[in-house]
């Protein structure tokens, strides 16, 4: 046994996370809805001792010499209280997944079997330097009946205590398990190492950062990850494209908002649609966007007057998060799938065509999440697909896929009614 | 880069198995099922090599004094070869999961978006000496469009490797990516160990077996695994429960097949039904069952003259695999729940009672893959789930909870028929 400080910390948060999570399971829909909207309120009455936090988290983080962007991410004012609150609101207001039939089976022997909706039991959410992570992630979690173990980064270490405590102020509040939430209260990297390995108590680790964040996760855990990786997406504009739809598909993949994992980063071309390029790429050009581009397309823009920088193959695998795309002329459909299927990280590709049969081609070969035809990458997100909500875009292949939202955060169970039934 | 043979071999291996695999998830179902027929003709027409093969390691296995059920598991017989050819056909009987729809979205804007099951990838299933298993994993594998590469144990080797030919001969005939199916040639255990490292072509393991070789794939995997472990199965006997309902799903759920994981290893009678365990433990004990009996069970039972042996706490979370069960007697229904939640291994619990309350409290509150109202929990098998196949019973959480089929061997993908649509 080990016995050290932290160790014993973790291991009983995890375990009281556990228990908490089994009383969750079963608790009324009207509980969580009351304590969601109760917390809503608590953020806006402690808007001042959230500020107050915060402020100690932006002095560190000026005396750390953190970048601005970080610093940007980091900053809690009272608007961005009130829409975090808001959005409590909106959780509140989504129909609860606990307890829904998912499937009625049909077995051999005539007893009522059904498939239902279940929590999955306790997650653990790692996270960086985003305060508002904590209550996005705590207040999903609880709506799907689920314990969570929150971890986050140590920049914002204040405002994240704080909203712990009004979190669990508000569980007290509504007679729900206070365990049903808890947040790690020390930035010791040990406590990390030691929460990974507590496959008996957690069920799912979901790490929301960067690569690196990510990849230490999958080392190190014991437990199941849902990872969400970075989104190389792919439009591919097809011979049959039609070319309003192609252009606004491109620019709309590209330019929206090009700091988002559904942005597009390659635009492939079917060499019968090569006409095309020259638009697109004025087009892209005049929003701002780097034209990186293969040997074939250089040699069509070559008398265009716009300025082009040659792609490597490693740039068709980059995820720019910037305006920069990368561009590349294939011979046919099969070489544009391969070309997805070899450098995408299976998040969201899209064909531009009005050829049904190279959509359906396309629709079924390309191995991503989410395959549009005629549509922009940037509908790949919970919302804009119904979900109500979002704790991420998972690129992983078990369990949840694509956006995730409060059904995603749910296993099953089955279930039989029966008579007396014995084999 | 390591560049020894053996990290050479399986580093190639999933990498072809991963391209297969992109063929595969597109392969017409009529190919497939095209390909299991001729499968099962062939491994009737290959019933002497496949004997001859085995007879090698039947041989090794006696010079290795292997135990006498380890033998069993380990030999073909022709009548055996039937039965795995016939298992055969019936798979391809079963209808194809690859490209149903399995929920139609309702999107905000009002664009086409569906949700459906394709194949996971590529699967690495790990196990031991039962060599039939080489052609259950590679058929239900295929079957759902996935490339599979079989890592068996070193006593079934020779067999394994004679199955794993007819395999690959019979894909070759059938027009299909030979890589679809890859059995590792070697029983190093080094292979195994690279083998879990290649989260980059592999999606999935499935470690089949027992539980010392699941805790070394999920301690050494970088790949997610779907854990089948032990299944730890209780009857709970409330205080308004059938006494005939009760005595046949006690005796069924026990004695029927004792060595199998849905197999009850517990008993819990509700104090105001304690007057029914004397039958029970009589009707257990003509079984040939031993009893293993809390303090307050030995009460009631001590002038029965039956052969008790006294329950230690471990007890309650061993799975005997035999004639032998755990005999509790707790004061309520909460007590059942929370002892069966802290003891069980998740697999597969029921409870026996006339109060559709009750009933309902129990299935929502005990936290495992099958919960069960007046049925055995023999029923918690893929077949009689109406599956009409089974890789194995995952005693996990995320993506297979319980009997698992061919649509669990399936992930899905979003796809969008749109017009154009942009944000």
């Amino acid at each position: 046994m080990n016995n050290d400080p932290i160790t014993q910390l973790v291991v009983d948060i995890a375990q009281r996370a556990r228990r908490a999570s089994l009383e969750l399971a079963t608790l009324q829909s009207e509980t969580k809805n009351q304590f969601l909207h109760d917390l809503a309120d608590l953020l806006i009455a402690e808007t001042d001792s959230i500020l107050k936090a915060n402020a100690l988290d932006l002095e560190a983080a000026g005396l750390n010499n953190l970048s601005a962007p970080m610093i940007e991410r980091l900053t809690f004012t009272p608007e961005r209280i009130i829409a975090m609150s808001e959005g409590v609101r909106q959780v509140a207001e989504l129909p609860d997944p606990v307890g829904n039939e998912i499937e009625r089976m049909s077995p051999p022997k005539d007893f009522d079997l059904r498939k239902i909706r279940v929590p999955i039991g306790v997650i653990g959410i790692i996270y960086e330097s985003r305060p508002n992570v904590t209550i996005d992630c705590a207040i999903l979690c609880l709506k799907s009946g689920n314990a969570s173990i929150l971890r986050g980064g140590k920049e914002a270490f204040n405002s994240n205590m704080r909203l712990a405590e009004i979190i669990q102020d508000t569980l007290r509040a509504n007679g729900i398990h206070e365990d049903a939430v808890q947040f790690i209260p020390t930035t010791d990297r040990q406590a990390l190492n030691v929460l990974l390995k507590q496959d008996d108590t957690i069920h799912c680790i979901i790490p929301r950062g960067g690569e690196s964040l990510i990849r230490f996760t999958v080392e190190n855990s014991r437990i199941p990850v849902i990872k969400h990786y970075t989104g190389v997406c792919s439009v591919f504009v097809d011979s049959s494209a039609d070319k309003k739809i192609a252009e606004s598909i491109v620019i709309n993949s590209k330019c929206q908002r090009p700091s988002v994992c559904n942005a597009a980063e390659n635009l492939i071309i079917h060499e019968d649609a090569s006409d095309q390029l020259p638009t697109l790429a004025k087009a892209l050009h005049e929003q701002g966007v780097e034209l990186r581009v293969d040997a074939n397309s250089k040699a069509i823009l070559a008398s265009h007057e716009l300025p082009l920088v040659d792609a490597t193959d490693e740039d068709f695998a980059t995820e720019y998060n910037d305006l920069v795309i990368s561009i590349a002329i294939v011979p046919d459909l099969n070489c544009a799938i391969d070309l997805i299927n070899i450098n995408s990280s299976g998040h969201t590709d899209c064909i531009v065509t009005e050829d049904k049969s190279a959509a359906q081609k396309f629709l079924a070969g390309v191995d991503s999440a989410s395959v549009f035809h005629n549509a922009s990458t940037r509908f790949s997100d919970g919302f804009e697909f119904g979900l109500g909500a979002e704790i991420g875009i998972s690129t992983d292949r078990l369990h949840a896929r694509g956006p995730m939202g409060l059904n995603e955060l749910c296993t099953y169970k089955y279930i039989i009614h029966g008579s007396g039934e014995i084999r």
